[in-house]
């Protein structure tokens, strides 16, 4: 069976960028940028034109430089920020401008103030405006998650209509479930219709902790493209994760993988990068990139990994870019990590000695988090000495 | 419709612990398993006794104070470990031992270096010795996701007739998508089976970010108990977390609402009160209980939020116990969000001046990632200023 191919839109400078704390200057994003395209991503959003002046030289900046994937300006559905975008965006060779409006009925009454019926006819008008500049628009009806599913099916029609060549499904407050995600991807593949000309797309936050597992069951049931940011970082509690989707949906398992483009062994040094831009410290524990992705400190574990990496490792390390099998030393390490730690350093030890040494150390380490080697080192010393 | 019950185990002290660098104290881990015991936790894993003396002494500890819920310990399927799990927990009025045993070709050739009959009969040989202390024994099959089917079932089906009341479904590498823990989970309900004496538990690792989403896949397909740590804390990438498993398996959408006894409002105390004994910082985007889950820095949901806060809030932040509304003046705030903050301060400002303030404050904030009160202030005085 042939894999069906899913592109990557990052929306790290745009969507990340609008975290609390994180600010991003056009140098910072041309690099970030630079980084994204040689990893393979699809399409860089890379702002959002009228937002700031600041952002407005960061697209067009990016557009200069990022020349081997599509570069991308977000936009309200005004005319001020389509012109914004188109302007921010037109030396890029593969532009898009992306515009939004809200599609709930809280967002259209509570937020917007409009009648849905005006909705429709300002996302056709600026969906049209913006086909004027540019041959790749995508549409995005705002909290779609929650929008009533008819009114939903006819925003998303009356786009692709004005022109729209990606509708975008968002849970936009990640208030999605998995079969939510499902029913309205579904439901919009069969009622825009979606076609060769026409993709669907998703973008998927994670205040719930669901937005990998949202994107993926929309991915199932027909989007192509899936929206993220390196490390989730976005609104609240962020996006779905650049790192984690590429590796989902490349996943041969049950036959659900995915043509993907992006190469995974780019994930951990881009999401280095991005912690370094954003000043936000890489949680140790992130899935696939965190520096304990791969590291064992219970002594069964250790003792598996030391055998074969694979009885506690499912991914394999190397493919993201990582190094597998780190072995950390505590209260919880048994003899088999101590004798390997200690042989790797040239010390042999016999079976009396390394039972002695293991029972010093846990009760070392039953107040210290990590036993380094040099502590190691000590603590054979004076376990080696004569009682 | 009646909503089915879901036990939440909560392994915080045991496989939380397994992180690296993370070492907990019986006086930490006491006061750690009263908080979840207030806060509604059916079982609390209070470590795993044969692993350390310090372990032997929390497990003892707990269960001398914490009378409301189960009091469970990890051992391995041997006669010492099952001892001196039996051993820790005697004065426990509600105790547990949780015997667990390698399931796939992997562990078992790799590892255990056993035949996967004599795995079989060392199972129930040891489940049955830890019956003869207790009459509540969970059993897991390590590393489930990977196991031949057929064994699996062949195996858990033996440890419930030696007389287990809890088989554990482990995704013990992350390895697993939605749709095999789904699978699993099933297959088990219907061959071990499943009785009134008998619940499926599953427990999920979160290497490739799909923890939650296979524990809520595994609890649609039956399973009656979800096993989590708080904040996800634990091996590599961490397992579920407890907080978004509460609020995942809680909500009403789409029917899907299960009955769960822990109080989330417990929830940002707790994640607070693990971080600091696990010396690890709260990640600010954490779902639910990060210091970004409720906080907008955008100015177009800064304006949503001040107009209504569900248009950018999907959970209520005091059902979970935080604060909600949260607005952070940054590069990407509007005139909404300024306008909002200085009349909150009892400072009116008129059309013209809070237009040239937000143009001054994009202007700073452009290398500056937060503008605190103070530095507003400052700012306003210096846009007050005659030109």
């Amino acid at each position: 069976m042939s894999r069906r191919r899913i592109a990557v839109l990052d929306t790290t400078l745009r969507d990340g960028e609008q975290a609390p704390g994180i600010v991003m200057g056009p140098d910072a994003k041309a690099e970030m940028a630079r980084r994204l395209e040689l990893a393979g991503v699809d399409v860089v959003e890379a702002g959002f034109a009228a937002s700031s002046s600041s952002d407005f030289e960061a697209i067009r900046r990016i557009s200069g430089c990022v020349r081997g994937c599509v570069v991308c300006s977000l936009a309200r559905a005004v005319g001020h920020d389509v012109r914004k975008a188109a302007k921010a965006l037109e030396f890029a060779r593969h532009p898009r401008i992306h515009v939004f409006i809200g599609s709930s009925r809280l967002h259209m009454e509570e937020k917007l103030r409009m009648h849905p019926l005006d909705v429709v006819d300002r996302a056709a008008a600026m969906v049209r405006l913006a086909r004027a500049y540019c041959d790749d628009v995508e549409f995005s009806p705002e909290d779609s998650s929650r929008a009533d599913p008819s009114f939903l099916c006819s925003l998303a029609r009356a786009a692709v209509e004005a022109g729209a060549t990606i509708v975008n499904v968002t849970d936009t407050v990640g208030h999605g479930i998995p079969e939510q995600l499902s029913d309205v991807a579904g439901m919009l593949c069969r009622s825009v219709p979606i076609s060769d000309r026409v993709t669907l797309s998703v973008h998927c936050h994670n205040d719930v902790g669901l937005a990998l597992a949202n994107t993926m069951a929309a991915i199932a049931c027909g989007a192509g493209q899936a929206e993220c940011t390196v490390t989730g970082i976005g609104e609240r509690a962020g996006n779905a994760a650049l790192e984690e989707v590429v590796v989902a949906a490349g996943l041969e398992r049950s036959g659900a993988g995915m043509d993907v483009r992006v190469d995974p062994r780019h994930m951990r040094s881009i999401a280095q990068l991005a912690s370094a831009i954003a000043r936000r410290r890489l949680p140790a524990t992130k899935p696939v990139v965190g520096c304990h992705a791969f590291a064992h400190a219970s002594g069964i574990h250790q003792d598996g990994v030391i055998k074969n990496r694979r009885t506690y490792e499912a991914l394999r390390a190397e493919d993201v870019g990582g190094r597998g099998g780190s072995i950390v030393l505590g209260k919880l390490s048994g003899a088999h990590a101590l004798r390997d730690r200690l042989e790797g350093g040239g010390v042999t030890i016999g079976a009396m000695g390394i039972h002695r040494l293991a029972t010093m150390m846990k009760g070392l380490a039953s107040n210290l988090p990590v036993v380094y080697g040099h502590t190691l080192a000590a603590l054979h010393a004076l376990a080696s000495r004569p009682c």
